[in-house]
């Protein structure tokens, strides 16, 4: 758990392993993940902290996210041979990256650190826009909803989210997680003006989790289905009798969980923008 | 005052006299106005209603916004010969319109109403995020300041706004206004976590006034000025001497406002987005 520089048994440099928060608008890439022939977030960091380290760098997130989608907080970490005061890597790297890519703050760890492998919990945000006219300003950061939505039907729907259940029924086909078991610590709706947030917490999220849940959350909204019809597709656990998946424009990873020997030293960074940052 | 159709002297066809709020990310527009070779959110919006009515449609707004600055809700009429019911409209246009801009409603009016001349008030917001990163997801919605700022010596400024005043020093080269004299009904800055919100109304606005005002109150929140230099630049009546004009990305058009007679019968709507309704 030692902070000073690891030696490797293969090489002779000293290694240092460093987490950082990113604030990214998803909006023009593919995702998280790099791809081939498209662009991920992922690799447009990595080639920017690679220049900052002089040396190839590998960038491991706290999770994936899909095209379009957002993040205000993707906590992730990568490890380097080369040393820089935390100021020079934050300036360096931000004036690489472009501008809709920031990194919040950089910190380092524990060599055994890993944002991916110790992550204890993976936090969303999901806003819908519910008025009759589609946003403007908002028009890739929300997702648009014209009909009324009956919020307390969807809220009491969201209740039954709470708990560890087998999520198959609301897993994207190409999902490659080993098992559909997730436990999800809090799934709560709220409102402020025509903004509807939707706050999940779990262990984990299968591949298109959040928005297969906001999908059949709108459809219950909407009164196209009852409350109750949520825990029948759950049980069913069969993707195809769930309504479609809900577009990833509302979507935001907000944070990611560790064990508290490492949480403590992560530095606290107020959730941005305001619109997902509502009292509730 | 007749809201019924009026049948002009020249022409046989009866008219309508129709108020429209326009909400639009200025990002991709070169400002309000349409200009030769370049793209005007007003010569867009003219297309779509142009469309709609079948016949060609000059749309007047209460006030011109400069490339890059944005608008929840950008008060704006026009005259036509079509009859729609309002739905039709609003769906219609809406549906021809681009995703950066949107009508929030369409009203008819009297037809000596004018978006422009009746007027008596405009109301602009200017969102700061000030915090040592840069932003991603709001990289063109908010106007960064990395730099601390000192509210309380911006607010001490901010107060010496109010009133009637020649605004000469804040008031682009370019401006075509017949005089410099405006009359200031509030201006007021307050926060909001790591945004700064400055809100002012005015009987008008000059050229980039808003912008100039803003980059004098950026510079004394960094303290290369005091708040009493605020009155001496106004009174040297003079451009030159006046910091920087602040980015067009932090600032939006937020209401017009007009003699009751006509108030009464516009619609309400609450700023959009979340970030420029925020309590005071």
């Amino acid at each position: 758990m030692s902070m000073t520089p690891t030696t490797s048994a293969l090489t002779a440099a000293p290694t240092y392993t460093l987490a950082i928060a990113v604030e990214f608008l998803g909006t023009h890439y593919r995702g998280w993940q790099r791809q081939k022939e498209v662009t991920g977030v992922q690799a447009v960091l990595e080639s920017a902290i690679s220049k900052v380290a002089n040396e190839t760098i590998e960038v491991v997130a706290a999770g994936r996210t899909d095209a379009g989608v957002h993040a205000s907080n993707m906590i992730a970490h990568f490890v380097t041979t080369a040393y820089r005061p935390t100021n020079n890597w934050l300036r360096g790297v931000n004036s690489l990256l472009p501008d809709d890519i920031a990194l919040r703050w950089i910190q380092p760890m524990p060599e055994d650190f890993h944002a991916r492998f110790k992550a204890i919990a993976r936090r969303y945000r999901y806003i819908t826009l519910n008025q009759p006219q589609r946003p403007a300003i908002l028009k890739n950061q929300v997702t648009h909803i014209y009909e009324p939505l009956d919020l307390p039907a969807m809220q009491q729907a969201a209740a039954y989210i709470t708990g560890t259940h087998d999520f198959s029924s609301y897993r994207a086909a190409a999902c490659q997680s080993n098992q559909p078991v997730r436990t999800v610590s809090h799934a709560r709706l709220f409102q402020h003006g025509a903004f509807i947030v939707f706050d999940i917490q779990a262990d984990g999220f299968l591949h298109h989790m959040v928005r297969n849940l906001m999908g059949t959350l709108h459809a219950i909204g909407k009164h196209e289905l009852q409350p109750h019809d949520f825990l029948e597709i759950l049980a069913k656990k069969d993707r195809t009798i769930a309504p479609p998946t809900a577009s990833g424009d509302g979507l935001y990873f907000i944070n990611a969980y560790y064990p508290h020997i490492y949480q403590d030293l992560l530095p606290e960074a107020p959730l941005t923008p305001v619109w997902i940052n509502l009292p509730e």
